[in-house]
């Protein structure tokens, strides 16, 4: 079904790229690239061997799907330039934790096609194991994103906007934190001479247990011991890191209350 | 060589059951089993085949090396009923933030055995992806400890007491403080009737992106991208965990910072 859909895309950053070249390979036509910056621009055009432009009025008006994936702040600005002249077409975007209202008033067809992943460009995207998450003001564009989204993952799962924010949100705990975690992590070991490659088998084991345990079950570690003695001593050997020493208090007193 | 070393384990918890159990394993004689609490005595005896007691003066005289495992205030308390009429044997600790010298003016022959892991007693440690950091006071013994760590792991290294503090205290935010953000993504889900398994996909991507990136240039999320908006709505979200709240902003603000 895929290769008779048209697409867009509006933004060429990480979450862009991933899906587009992801589309393309799974048989579906990426006509044009558009963003403001014209080295993003130019540089998925090139990935993909399609046409790109930096200015709304230069974006095709005769695609099936655009696909909008920008910064939330920029959604809201982009959506009536976007929408003007292409009003038949179906529009969609891709942010967690923005609503798919945000297109009503301007695109009579739209809705929202959420993968829930982090997208780093260096780094490549094993959408078999992404779960998607979609929504739309109608029935057959509902199944035009589902289509879209089978196409990458079988983990394909309907979400209204309140539950898309909530896990939206709750990412942001899982992913984005998390990995600041290994980030102050890192920074403490390569203070001391230490490499952060070391941590890696206890990353993943910490990973892992979550698919067998509840997070609260695996929790270990001095915080939840109430281990005062080794909690002190760290605290006493982040004297000279303010931020990270009151994170590590912060955090070790949320372990305690859940 | 393992065979001829006698083991006493002095502790009944995570890191004793799985190390004793691993031991026994690969050839090595667990004499007995301390535990102050005569269940948890009982329940790690019960699964070596080997007798416990409950009590200090109960623990048999006659083994080559007294493995240490509790909670680090209890250890330096029970340090010297520990070694009081064993005096030639080898002493060590597992404690990643206790020093080596704890031991000094009690025990002439002691060391460290640090797994850098986490232990949940429902879940079977892999030891052989376990990092193992070890510290002698004489060189014998150092052959001694590198052989039990060996037995169980490829990954053995010497490290110094202040090293090991080090690694420990990184450890606490790559281990430990990493599941507090599973949990409270959890929680969050959980709240908003969305089931945490659809958050594995991302924990899974999350770790596996460090072994190729450092952490610093895998961080994505609203924080690094500095979208106020999508942060905004967050803290809106979370008016009702002010805890949690506050965890947000401080956490997104060392992101921004780092």
């Amino acid at each position: 079904m895929g290769e008779n859909k048209r697409i867009v895309l509006v933004g060429a950053g990480n979450v862009a790229t991933h899906l587009g070249m992801a589309w393309q390979k799974a048989g579906y036509e990426i006509v044009q690239v558009y963003s403001r910056t014209s080295d993003s621009a130019l540089e998925l055009a090139n990935k993909l061997g399609v046409a790109y432009t930096t200015s709304l009025e230069g974006i095709c008006t005769d695609a099936d799907v655009y696909v909008v994936m920008v910064k939330d702040a920029v959604l809201q600005e982009l959506i009536p330039s976007v929408v003007k002249g292409r009003e038949d077409a179906l529009f969609v975007h891709t942010a967690g934790s923005m609503p798919m209202s945000v297109w009503e008033g301007h695109a009579l067809r739209h809705g929202v096609l959420y993968p829930m992943q982090t997208f780093s460009k260096a780094r490549k995207v094993d959408f078999a194991s992404v779960s998607f998450f979609v929504e739309a003001n109608g029935d057959s564009d509902l199944m035009v994103l589902k289509d879209m989204a089978s196409a990458l993952s079988p983990k394909v799962y309907e979400a209204t906007s309140a539950q898309r924010t909530s896990l939206h949100m709750a990412a942001v705990f899982a992913c984005n934190f998390t990995n600041h975690m290994y980030a102050l992590s890192a920074r403490l070991l390569e203070k001391n001479g230490l490499p952060f490659d070391a941590m890696l088998p206890l990353i993943d084991e910490t990973a892992r247990k979550v698919h067998e345990l509840h997070p609260q079950d695996a929790q270990t570690g001095p915080a939840v011991r109430r281990d005062e003695n080794v909690m002190g001593k760290h605290l006493t050997m982040l004297t000279d890191e303010p931020e990270i020493k009151e994170i590590y208090k912060m955090i070790s007193d949320s372990i305690q209350k859940l």
